[in-house]
């Protein structure tokens, strides 16, 4: 239940920020159940202002992959910083970072390191329409490349121009990436996807190999790029680029959230083809080349390799999806258990407007289980079966606690 | 002297990142001299990897202003680190830091978090466009807002329509102005300014009170908002928005680099006109509720509301300027020296080509003094009246050399 401190730092964040808490970790369209504000973080657990202990199926929304306050991640960083972090030049740790991703993950042979995973997919734009010479970027209806003006999905402050040489399809749709393709006419520069269909609200969807392959061949048909987003979704599918299991490899790809585990770093990663266009765009950022964050990527790209955090979060999540779907069907709710087990999105059938869902959720989080109601979640490797057994009880008491 | 060191970081950095090190802190454009990569930073100080010490007059490029690894504020970073960093949703420490960022400088009614100062000049732009309306921007000629294709200074990997709906103006020339709000007709949605010409190369120009009067007058007739990009002098030229002092407050102001000593953050802030557009935009990021670098930035804003950090540094700040002119006098040179003190851009007389100041800096810096050849330069508060003598003795054996 939101607590009396929550409803006053809620009170007190309004009157000094726009609308209170502001983007994606705003709980404004949620049950008034969730807390907005956390004290603590530690491995798969947050503790609200009054230390209420959820489990925290967002994980920040992807950026704690390995756990929260990870030891080893956070010794690096904080080792890092008593040498040097943002300085007047790079750290030799930029150079040993950049070669560790190019030795981890195929078809990356360079590394643009930035902050925002905004800052890799308008990098990723830029460095598309530099090599092409070109200026239309073909992407998918409703897909989340980040917030600056281009990519905006709302039209709130965006200007008449800011998202012209544009043409939208349909993901997973061959036929409709062929008509956007055909209509940007000889201009095309690049197209966009993200690795899996993972729009708010709506169903997930896995991409289809066929779409994939299509979107590559287009590509190389006109000499355009082809840029997979990994923002949301890398590490998390694979240890290298989402779509290299259906042997796709992209030219560009954005990277974020869950590389340095939660500290802030991004990275747009390519193929030698585009690197000469990546080094003639001009972009940079005030804390770029911050060491610290690298010293703590250098370490997560370590445990990427060296443990099962994959397995291990597939696993549990799948455990996670079967036994959520045999506790819904034993209290006669249907659900929508869409996207890879580990990127979930889970609503109910028959509930357009999130009623169920909402009501469902909101009686998990007073549980202590922390699900979100309308954007996919995320498991982090700090997960055990018990956890998990924990959460199966609390979504059976929420199923029964929303029938009655 | 570039060391071996150095130089084989820089060939590794060529194989696996576009150019090598990119952006603003790329030595591409200076001396051979210059070393790329550094160790270790403290106080006022830089290492490179060979061990050899420097007395740092770029600060980072601004981010710097308390010294690196200042002692206190990466304590309260590391101690919130331990807390919780980047959550499911912000900390407490966000309230707290907005609170105060509202009670510290005049006009400034709430605060937007972000991580690049380029989110902030862009969350202005959203925010003018959803206030007014309107779609049109003012802004200077050759003035730096960021990297993003809508505010990038060259043209590569810019779109024949990211840089569409805006009109440029000479910046301090109220008459150029006045034409350019003329030109926008009834579509004026804001005009941006930097607190001074703090442009590449040329030299730098404090803001003429007319200009400065006159842009707030023009945003009042028209509706338009004022914004001020004081992310790379903020807290620099006062403790509060830079054009304060001139009795001109702005409507938006973006900030970073200084605002946690060189942790992540950047902010927009803005007055209650603009809360109501700025709630409607979708601004966010991965990273921007990151409580570790608010925590950090607690600490700085109060140790810049208690000591005299401005004081200190504007005073060494001239005491530099004063000791170099006389030198270069001494020497038969005659330096440019503009801008602010304290943000000095240093240059020589009748070298177009910068030749000059490109050799006296070669020489500086090999002499461990760390000056910018064609950018401007900052001071941070761990320098001393030592340092300033240290560096007015090797800039005189470096105008010796020069002239030999």
């Amino acid at each position: 239940m939101t607590t009396a401190s929550d409803r006053s730092l809620k009170d007190r964040a309004a009157e000094v920020m726009p609308g209170g808490v502001y983007g994606h970790l705003s709980t404004g369209r949620m049950s008034p159940n969730y807390p907005q504000f956390f004290a603590r973080a530690k491995g798969a657990h947050l503790w609200d202002v009054e230390g209420r202990k959820y489990l925290d199926f967002m994980c920040a929304f992807g950026p704690n992959l390995l756990g929260y306050g990870h030891d080893e991640v956070n010794a690096a960083y904080v080792d890092q910083l008593a040498l040097g972090d943002v300085m007047t030049g790079p750290s030799p740790v930029a150079v040993e970072l950049a070669e560790t991703f190019v030795d981890m993950v195929d078809g990356v042979d360079w590394v643009l390191f930035c902050k925002n995973g905004n800052d890799a997919t308008t990098a990723a734009l830029m460095t598309a329409r530099k090599h092409t010479g070109k200026a239309t970027i073909v992407r998918a209806i409703g897909a989340y490349h980040g917030s600056a003006p281009w990519c905006a999905l709302g039209d709130a402050g965006v200007g008449p121009h800011d998202q012209a040489d544009q043409i939208f399809h349909r993901y997973n749709d061959v036929e409709d990436l062929e008509r956007a393709v055909k209509q940007a006419g000889g201009d095309l520069a690049a197209i966009f996807v993200s690795p899996i269909k993972h729009d708010i609200i709506i169903d997930q969807e896995l991409p289809d190999p066929a779409y994939a392959k299509r979107a590559r061949e287009l590509c190389d048909e006109t000499g355009a790029l082809l840029v997979v987003d990994n923002v949301r979704a890398g590490f998390r599918l694979t240890r290298g680029c989402s779509w290299t299991a259906m042997g796709v490899t992209p030219d560009l790809s954005s990277w974020g959230k869950s590389l340095a585990n939660g500290h802030a770093l991004s990275a747009l990663t390519g193929a030698n083809a585009a690197k000469t266009a990546a080094s003639q765009i001009f972009v940079t950022g005030s804390f770029w080349f911050a060491a610290a964050p690298m010293a703590a990527a250098l370490v997560t790209l370590r445990i990427l390799r060296e443990t099962d955090y994959l397995e291990h979060t597939i696993r549990l999540a799948e455990k996670l999806r079967t036994g959520l779907h045999a506790a819904a069907q034993n209290h006669g709710f249907g659900l929508r258990q869409t996207g890879p087990a580990q990127i979930p999105l889970v609503t109910f059938e028959d509930d357009p407007e999130l009623k169920m869902t909402q009501a469902w959720t909101g009686a998990l989080v007073q549980k202590g289980v922390y699900f979100h109601p309308y954007h996919n979640m995320f498991f982090c490797a700090a997960m055990t079966d018990g956890d998990i057994d924990h959460a199966l009880v609390q979504a059976d008491a929420a199923f029964a606690e929303i029938k009655a």
